[in-house]
């Protein structure tokens, strides 16, 4: 017997045909002789829609009165998946965020979980009650609704499984797991069976959509095994677990590319300490985040140049910033906002060298010029021209040997 | 100085502009000076939607998934019209019925209220702010959201009224107000200024549809002086108030009837004590709602007819159940579906004789048979055939000399 937490994201409990097949899919782990808590999402659609209610009553609304409006997606799925699972046969019931509760901060829309109430949900696991539990949603100390933000689905249920010590946490969506890398790029991108946290981390900071970037944060640092997985097929997804579990490490488990990056450079800054401070708290009292950050030596010593990546979307408010601060001195800000980031992404690079070598051969043997380089201990990033992505991924897959049938 | 409760149906918030218009009526009485707390329904059209996808998902639900699934209506609306309100510069924030909280027994879908918790509700109308509170919606002991089933919008809003003790409430609908009759039938009829509790309970029960009964009643229990009006008009509405407010009482106050009604009569039932009990508790075990009830004196006393009247839908059930009975003997029993119940409803003929007289003899000069009379102290009922109902509304309208212009 384990204990397993389950989530469903809006694709999987569209319509009422789909929350059908999540029951049966419950079902299967019960059946199994599972204790099983499963969190589900709003409909697809269903968020967009009362998001866009709350915007159009007002473009500058209260988050509490948001929360509340929101929060209510969940509410709905929750409570017809208890029915659907009642139906067939399997005891069920629903908990909203604040009936657990689902402790959080103030910060509404962005809330941050700080305390779970599991001895109830425990307790009627054990007594063999599905567990139903909206996502996305909590209770703050002043008693209302708060949501989690982007990613919070996923993040409730880490969080739960985490909390109530599950064998396994189950985060169903619309892909069949991790993959090499995107197979819209390169159709011999092979699923992992396996992958660590840390490359998890890098992958889906990157924009590998299957987790969220805080849900495999706190994965990591409470130990979850988090298996991704499919709602539509019965094959086995992704295991994200610690490195310990993984025997037969790959040199390089994926390559991930991020398309909607720009490149700052500020050339000729002076160079004395505390600059680079400067320059990014700046950036981050404007709520801009900003990604690489690279820094070069120049012969003289004086000036150097600072190179950045932010989002597309922040790079003029950046630039305003930086044009208006008076306390940052530049010679000239160079902006590009053609560029896409490519990694490559292992844990086993910690112990095989050449691995950096292999990736800028295979790029310069393409004619692709490399403008930016940062590395990590898991992970080498480069910028090279947009133009170029789909060209330097394939090439990259096939290098690193991850090429399938 | 006033304090308001104003309560708004679904048509009323139906989409974001109707919220918007709610939202100024509300601004409205703030900008009086008047402390407000204002009830919102679900928009027209959810609360059908929510309930058609749990009948769908499962015709035997659980009732508490029901209410935790139905509720979410009330819930977006009343972050909405928080959102509306704040936008117009009007402090205001919504409260959740587990939020105030709005303590209901267990019985799920059709839970009765127990006990409104006041103290900060009453503190915040006191600072200025607008208590938007989701209508229709409770919580149980057990911590879950119950919901009060038909008329709980307007019997939530009356119940707080009554607890915060607060002017008038004001129960906004798509009429404007309540009429002598029913205005398709008669167009000479007059929307009345005020009604006594007894009256518009009376008339309520009898198929006006613009107050629930269980509002009606709770209005008349704690004195809370109920007003009706239209959210689309400025006009003043109906005052539904206690006798003594009613200067010039008006004999016959309006002419109500309703047409789901059938007739069962038993023929030959041994009369002896103890009968009426047993054909009625057979009825209720089998969940039918008994309306008139008449048993005359027959001329050997020892057997006796006894009629009744249940909506059609009922009519069917009611049959099997008494035929099947063992305790129960009687020669024969009759249906009719084919009828109409006509009242004359009016505080005014305690003290006025010959009210029940002019009645027969208005049907009787149109050559209309009565089947059946009932009486109460402020009402006089008939059944009648039910293609006399226009003719017969329209005479007793112009008899009592209620026709307008």
């Amino acid at each position: 017997m384990s204990r397993i937490v389950m989530k469903f994201g809006g694709t999987s409990v569209a319509d009422l045909d789909r929350i059908r097949n999540v029951a049966a899919r419950v079902k299967k782990e019960t059946d199994a002789g599972n204790q099983v808590a499963v969190f589900v999402s709003a409909m697809a659609g269903t968020t967009d829609q009362l998001v866009k209610w709350v915007e159009e009553i007002s473009p500058m609304h209260d988050a509490r009165e948001y929360d509340t409006v929101v929060s209510a997606g969940e509410q709905i799925t929750s409570g017809l998946l208890a029915i659907a699972l009642q139906d067939m046969g399997v005891p069920a019931r629903s908990w909203l965020g604040w009936q657990i509760p689902f402790k959080t901060n103030q910060l509404h829309s962005a809330a941050r979980i700080e305390e779970i109430g599991t001895d109830e949900l425990i307790r009627r696991m054990e007594d063999g009650i599905v567990c139903v539990v909206a996502g996305f949603q909590g209770i703050s100390d002043d008693n209302r609704i708060t949501t989690l933000g982007r990613g919070g689905s996923d993040t409730s249920a880490v969080a739960l499984a985490a909390a109530v010590n599950a064998d396994r946490c189950d985060i169903y969506t619309d892909v069949e797991g991790v993959y090499t890398t995107d197979p819209r790029i390169v159709p011999q991108a092979q699923k992992l069976d396996k992958i660590t946290y840390e490359e998890m981390l890098e992958m889906a900071s990157l924009g590998a959509k299957v987790l969220q970037t805080r849900s495999v944060a706190m994965a990591m640092n409470h130990g979850v095994r988090v298996q991704v997985l499919s709602s539509f097929t019965d094959k086995p997804g992704t295991l994200v677990v610690d490195e310990d579990e993984i025997v037969e490490k790959q040199v390089v488990s994926g390559i991930a590319y991020a398309k909607n990056e720009a490149q700052v450079t500020l050339v000729g800054v002076i160079n004395k300490p505390g600059i680079a401070s400067d320059v990014f708290t700046l950036l981050a009292d404007g709520n801009i985040n900003v990604d690489m950050i690279i820094q070069n030596e120049t012969e003289d010593g004086r000036k150097t140049d600072l190179t950045f990546t932010v989002t597309e979307n922040d790079l003029e408010k950046a630039e305003k910033i930086l044009n208006d601060a008076d306390n940052v001195e530049f010679s000239s800000l160079m902006t590009d906002s053609n560029v896409v980031k490519i990694s490559v992404i292992g844990v086993g690079m910690r112990s095989h060298a050449g691995v950096a070598a292999t990736m800028f051969k295979t790029l310069a043997d393409k004619g692709i010029n490399i403008q930016v380089i940062s590395t990590s201990e898991i992970k080498i990033s480069v910028l090279i021209e947009a133009e170029y992505t789909e060209l330097a991924v394939r090439a990259l897959h096939t290098a690193y040997g991850l090429d399938g049938e």
